[in-house]
């Protein structure tokens, strides 16, 4: 009758000392419950992502120092945690100390060597090193070890034997990536299972929330489970860990699949939870259903939380948002508001000359909606004070002596504005409020930096910037009914034309506003970041010449034909956004907030990228003059 | 008499088709000159800092169908260069094609195979994952591709029999860090040398410029080349390459060793150069002696080189920098005036009340020296006018209808008058001079954040972001003394006190300035990031009570005790700049400009960071408590 205990626990990455005391805390609890084993994450000491925090031999040495600990509190228990392990009689390959990521198994105070091992701790096998995962940077595989000591990685990876009571059991001990092996030369699950019989198999994780991944993982994992024959606990932390540029929610959703790969036991999404399971029950329980939910209500959750334990971990309690009426920024204060209450969170309406009646009142309605603080703060005077200064200030050239004076366009003009809202009234607002202000950029700006640097770019996290437009709208609409239920974000600003309102062009009466098409762009640019194999104009271009464009970008049939009259106004449209692209929007990105990651491929660490300039392939070239001719 | 040409092109990288242009110019020129072999460098045709470009299928098609034009002009000469291979049948463990970083050698518009290779050419066996390196995030190594073929690198590498003439020649073919193998379990060199003899080394590389590099590469080269008793050719290109936030020069200094590992050939630093030498002939040549120069010298050249093709790459002609009368923008404005000419170079000083008329003499007399375009912008109107909009709007809290205002404090409107110069000023008067302005940041600001985000923190590049403050000292008389042979930067800029002249309390004249103290916390800091084990506060408190932190530091003695009277003094200050680089430092470097590298560890891709907040070990803690309780 083994009880296993699932302890997802939140990380918190970087600081050993508070991990280590939520988890001598939970051994507690699992102890009151009776539990035989209790299991924590993937790096539950240390935390995942830190940077190149694992270059600092001190913080190595702590982390080892808070294992002890931790091990020395297995009384009466068996406890299974992640923590980094050092070898300092080795190197890695870039010199220092060697590192492994392990998984460690204490019993009476001691810990239990796996079979095989030449450690007294099982190492990841295969290390992620795509997307924002780092692991090869400082983490010595096990692959790496069988080479060096002249061995397989066979050899080295044999379940775990745990006596418990009267009772041996066989552990197949397993680290995040180890369970995800359909691209790597060897499964770590299959090499357990031919050194004889499993009785279940662990798998601790690290693995950071984006859209679509829990079901995927319950079909692989589910998967494994069944073909293995044998349990499979599962478990993961919650908690919000950033690579700087790049912050992922992890939501734990810890799960136990039984020896026929069905969902037995899933933990709530974001909490910490302690699930204890009884080994030879699980058979017997109820499959759970996940519940049915839109796709939005997946992000909204991860937005809110990662929101808030960003805010809490700067230590910010107020918020300042820059509100103009359009539909990012209702968006942006509807989730704030949501977050941190009406009275720690303040709108400001910013207009200028070029702004409406429309979108003033727009922005007033929505912060009644909100209830929240309010002011409005001109910019024309502002803004016409620089413009008269740039354009009357001398410039001499010293050289020669030589007088004249700078001329301030209308395009340098829309700028100005932008950042006298955003660096001088809101970074102004915030400081004196005593907070941050927000960066509202949606994915679509953000990937061809349709946005002003240190004007409506700034701000200290952009939480929208891995959604697109879609479903910027789509989160307006969960927002009115579910989270609120009540219209909290005006109609009038979920029907209103996008528009940067930042000259008379741009006037949202006369519907006019963003070049961004956004029901084909959204899907057009998706394609440039998002799919495994990126697109680039060369694939698109062969799409538009077979006819097939929709339905590989995934939008509506029917748009190419609608916006595009011609192969050169196609051609048109894609280099002019593919020339920002990987042009203008990347020097804007290097200089972007953080971003809270929800897709599969979030800007920043998730998608590295260098200044190098457009460029079309040779294809491209010849396929666009034959298209041109061909017109 | 087998003619070896060394090809030191420059690399642009993304941009295959203009490498591959250069490459088939630099193939004539060495037919001209009657070379038997051309050496190319590593990654020649795509280059080789490209983020995930890697991850465009049609872009690796295109680097190949590249490849292929380059081995068809291999006619009467052999051919050596590198470039992506793709295997179309196989993955990568992303799920990607299969990728290698491979070595190509042509002849008669064939590649020839070298022995015991499964592939065309030869894959790169050693794969930095450290420092701004990535090479596994995208590319096969060696020893993977040993492991999934069930053999071992020394099966699968061994020397490229080449015919010439009619002789064959052994080479032994390396790329890059197949060279650097200290800290790897094996040796390329040696793996080759046990596969027979080997007539000559060839090591195509793509190897950005750090201080002291070159030095160290001319030991371990030398040394490799002397043990095998061969002469060995290091071909690496030149160029500027990025990660988005680090931007490197790469310097060539190609260079020929002969069999005893004599330096006889070294290409010129920075430039495109076509050496041939004679392998008989290479142990009669004199060995060439490096110039004898400060480390300035190399920094100059470094910064200069890397500002003018950084501005050439994104096609800036003109350039905006704000004069403070300090030290970092007199030292910018004269390495950018060097680079621009001073017609296309606009200082702008911007004085407000707490400005003195030393620095706004200074300013004047800077440009003047230097004489570029000069204009005074005054800022006190619009900061007064920021702070009484921000103090007399009403802020609404609509839930309610009560009504408060904002409070500027002293400390915001420090950092109003900041993002004023920069945001307002600088961004407005640099699109209307048609350029960008600078960020003059020196490490050791960058490194506690002693900057205002979207403030003097902003600027589209920070050249000089990687020098210690008594390296921009150092730099200023370098361009005194050495570059324009007069005194551009003025003696009283040198001279006058580090300060940010943002309040009363920052008076130089008074001699009040920076809280930071350069001669201690340039080298304090540096051990925060740019020793290979980074120092933590739990290291340099260890070192304080030994009483040999100067020692460890490298700083001048007796600092410690001049500045710090006591253990709680010595703390205090410690703690206050750790919080600061690990904490605010870290949430203002995310949103930094582009930083050219120098030396050996540069922030951005560099030094990977995680917004974590600061940490503190418990042998600090520990430690910590001993020290205040003994004092």
């Amino acid at each position: 009758m083994l009880k296993i205990a699932m302890a997802q626990m939140e990380v918190i990455p970087g600081h050993p000392d508070q991990n280590t005391a939520t988890i001598l805390r939970m051994i507690k609890q699992a102890k009151a419950q009776q539990a035989d084993i209790v299991i924590f994450p993937e790096m539950a000491v240390p935390g995942y992502l830190l940077g190149d925090t694992w270059e600092q031999p001190s913080f190595i040495r702590d982390c080892e120092s808070y294992g002890q600990d931790i091990i020395a509190a297995a009384q009466g228990i068996t406890v299974m945690f992640g923590n980094v392990a050092a070898d300092w009689t080795k190197k890695n390959n870039d010199g220092r100390v060697r590192k492994y990521n392990a998984f460690f198994t204490a019993q009476d105070g001691e810990l239990v060597q796996p079979d095989g091992s030449p450690y007294p701790f099982t190492i990841k096998t295969l290390m992620p090193n795509y997307r924002e995962f780092d692991d090869t940077r400082h983490f010595f595989s096990l692959q790496k070890l069988a080479r060096e000591l002249g061995t397989t990685p066979a050899q080295l990876l044999a379940p775990l034997t745990l006596s418990i009571g009267d009772q041996d059991y066989r552990v197949g001990c397993l680290l995040c990536e180890d369970g995800w092996s359909d691209d790597y030369e060897l499964s770590p699950v299959e090499l357990l299972r031919h050194q004889g019989k499993v009785d279940f198999y662990v798998n601790i994780s690290a693995s950071p929330y984006t859209l679509g991944k829990n079901g995927k993982r319950n079909r692989v994992f589910g998967h494994e489970a069944s073909e293995a024959g044998a349990p499979l606990f599962y478990v993961n932390c919650i908690g919000l860990q950033n690579n700087g540029k790049t912050v992922y929610t992890f939501d734990g959703s810890s799960t136990a699949y039984d020896a026929a790969g069905r969902v037995v036991i899933s933990a709530p999404e974001y909490k910490e939870s302690l699930a204890v399971v009884t080994l030879d029950e699980m058979e017997g329980m109820p499959a759970c259903q996940p519940p049915e939910e839109p796709e939005i209500a997946h992000i909204y959750r991860a937005l809110h939380y990662g929101v808030r334990r960003f805010l809490e971990n700067i230590h910010m309690k107020k918020v300042v948002i820059g509100i103009s009426g359009g539909i990012d920024s209702a968006v942006a204060a509807a989730l704030y508001c949501d977050v941190l209450g009406p009275e720690n969170l303040l709108l400001v309406n910013m207009p200028s000359v070029f702004n409406s009646e429309t979108t003033k009142g727009l922005s007033q309605q929505l912060a009644e909606n909100l209830g929240c603080r309010y002011m409005i703060v001109p910019i024309q005077h502002s803004v016409d004070h620089t413009i008269e200064q740039l354009e009357h200030t001398p410039v001499t050239l010293l050289e020669n002596g030589t007088k004249k004076s700078l001329q301030v366009s209308s395009f340098v003009a829309e700028n100005i504005q932008a950042r006298d809202r955003s660096a001088r009234v809101l970074a102004g607002a915030a400081a004196a409020f005593g907070g941050g202000f927000t960066c509202n950029a949606n994915k679509a700006e953000t990937t061809v930096g349709y946005s002003t640097l240190y004007g409506d770019q700034s701000g200290f996290l952009a939480a929208l910037a891995d959604l697109w437009k879609h479903q910027v709208y789509a989160l307006a609409h969960y927002l009115n009914d579910v989270v609120y239920g009540r219209e909290v974000v005006p109609q009038g600003i979920i029907d209103i034309v996008p528009s940067a309102e930042l000259s008379a062009a741009q006037n949202v009466d006369e519907g006019k506003g963003d070049p961004i098409k956004y029901p084909y762009h959204d899907y057009l640019f998706r394609s440039f970041i998002e799919r495994w194999q990126k697109a680039t104009p060369e694939d698109v271009l062969i799409w538009y010449a077979e006819g097939t464009v929709e339905e590989h970008l995934g939008c509506e049939k029917g748009l190419v034909a609608r916006y595009f009259p011609t192969a050169e106004a196609f051609i048109k449209d894609l280099e002019r956004w593919w020339n920002l692209f990987t042009g203008m929007a990347i020097a804007k990105r290097i200089q972007a907030p953080p971003i809270l990651a929800v897709s599969r491929r979030a800007y920043g660490f998730d998608h590295r990228e260098a200044q190098n300039g457009p460029y079309y392939t040779r294809k491209y070239r010849e396929l666009k003059a034959k298209l041109l001719q061909e017109a």
